[in-house]
């Protein structure tokens, strides 16, 4: 049986395993200083599609079909797919998995929706009821900045605290025994809206999420950041981890070399032309699912608190002059 | 702990407890056959607020409060709210739970939602991590018609399959201990998509769903619908609720007297010119949190199999000339 720790964490008694994980991105991730951590590099931004929309739920169809092959299991082992993208109705995730024939449970947690699923996925474990779930999200440049800034045509000027939305998919077989690292306890996140209105400053909006995940987390296991190997979050960019690490001090936490965030990881900030660096639901999930399992698989990762972040952003919410609110779940990964 | 029975079905070991819910609609919903089971009835379109957006969440945070309210419980009880509606990036749920401070799980199961939530909070109940969970989902005709299909100020003409979007919301506290009615098993759904185009006919993109999950729940407890008060789905609607019929039908199972649609019931549809019916998630909800519960009360239903039905569409992908992806989860509730 799970337990409550504290006021917000939840200790696992099965430490369900991650027992396979796939990373699929595109052409600009594939030349990024990750690449060759990915499973694989689709060039073509359609990924052989007629639209972008098809074009995301066939990443997150591949990353699906790729960590189940890695895991040695077969789609009749699985009980659940947690599943999200940040796309209008979820539909990377419902057209992806139409054809799967597995139960299914969207979510929406924007670009949280990894460590959202991996939070769920633990507890359902935990709970009797499953033994495998897959957990798989995805995000596309092309289809991301249409419906929240505008079409690619427009050509638009890109603000200095802007992202660059990640192309791919990452998704994760989660299971109750196995090899594997292990998710040991959950911080699940609140939402958090401290009044940012820029659409294109994703970092500002997330940070104090983030920031009130870690504290939670560390309050309620009475650890401090000395006994993580990395705090890794999701998509603040460099402009919201600056804000991170100045919100944690200013709360007594210093992060030291710790904090890490796949939004500056996943591109060369120098070279790429990304701004503030990447973002979207699959710039954590690839992240985790392939560098940060290698790095786990290579003894250099003893324990982790992975916490991606989201903005639970709406272009409608916001042309009508509101902030956006954001969200971060915690998840401690360890050895 | 729970266990798996069958392919599909999870029983609870904890068997949560409804211990308090509650349903506030608008003003056409509160002229229909279930008004006087309804806890409040909104008759301004914008509840006070300045846009049908807000005054979406307006209606999910007050049905939020009257639940917990009638339940005898606190904010600080609540451990997790699982919440969502059909809005664009679940901006409905979003923006009403950002200052509640309670740890946050955004789901997307379109008009399933409501059992896409009791399916995920039984079994987090059931693993030990929580005692008492808010499920909450809410969805506006106005919000609605502007997104999924035009502004209602083009006066759009309505076709023969067309459902109007239920106005309100319902909000349910479940409990591991309690007095109220239980929920001792759950079968989530498959995605299940039978080519239907059609945004104006959610009716038949639904039904087989609906009856892919009624199936694999009788299939799994060896039941016989004879064995439930009520086969209830969420939207269908007239022409949705005739298709799954059939489609049982011809599956060898006669559902008799036993189905019902809050679709069908929560509008007289003679009178109220609302074609085929309710829908949206806060059809399915607020007939449950509200008529449903008094019948329970009043001992007039023993067992119950819940199905909300969810169309997963997209506009986006219907213009792309996609068919609509569809599901349905099945939650036992019994006295």
């Amino acid at each position: 049986m799970a337990k409550k720790l504290g006021t917000q964490t939840v200790v696992l008694d099965t430490q369900p395993v991650i027992i396979g994980s796939a990373a699929i991105v595109g052409k600009k991730e594939g030349e990024g200083p990750l690449a060759r951590y990915f499973d694989d590099i689709i060039e073509d931004e359609y990924a052989g599609e007629k639209t972008f929309e098809a074009a995301e739920s066939r990443f997150m169809l591949n990353a699906y079909n790729k960590a189940l092959e890695k895991s040695g299991k077969s789609a009749s082992d699985i009980d659940f797919i947690l599943s999200g993208d940040l796309l209008n109705q979820c539909t990377a995730a419902s057209y992806a998995f139409r054809d799967v024939s597995i139960p299914y449970f969207g979510l929406f947690g924007a670009c949280s929706t990894m460590s959202e699923s991996l939070v769920l996925a633990s507890m359902l474990i935990d709970s009797g009821a499953a033994s495998n779930v897959v957990c798989a999200v995805s995000s596309h440049f092309c289809s991301a900045e249409r419906q929240f800034r505008f079409p690619l045509e427009y050509g638009s000027q890109r603000t200095p605290t802007s992202q660059w939305t990640v192309t791919g998919a990452g998704a994760v077989i989660l299971s109750k025994e196995g090899q594997g690292p292990r998710i040991t306890c959950v911080t699940p996140g609140k939402i958090v809206d401290e009044g940012i209105k820029d659409s294109n400053n994703m970092g500002a909006a997330m940070a104090p999420a983030a920031a009130d995940t870690i504290m939670a987390h560390l309050k309620d296991t009475g650890r401090t950041v000395d006994e993580y190997d990395m705090i890794l979050t999701g998509d603040l960019g460099s402009f919201g981890s600056q804000m991170l690490v100045e919100l944690l001090k200013r709360n007594g936490i210093d992060t030291k070399d710790k904090h890490h965030d796949c939004g500056t990881m996943i591109f060369d900030l120098n070279r790429q032309d990304v701004v503030c660096g990447g973002s979207g639901c699959a710039c954590s999930a690839t992240v985790l699912s392939s560098y940060i399992m290698e790095r786990f698989r290579n003894n250099q990762l003893k324990r982790i608190l992975f916490v991606a972040t989201g903005a639970l952003l709406s272009p409608t919410r916001i042309k009508q002059g509101e902030t956006i609110p954001s969200i971060a779940h915690g998840v401690c990964i360890e050895a």
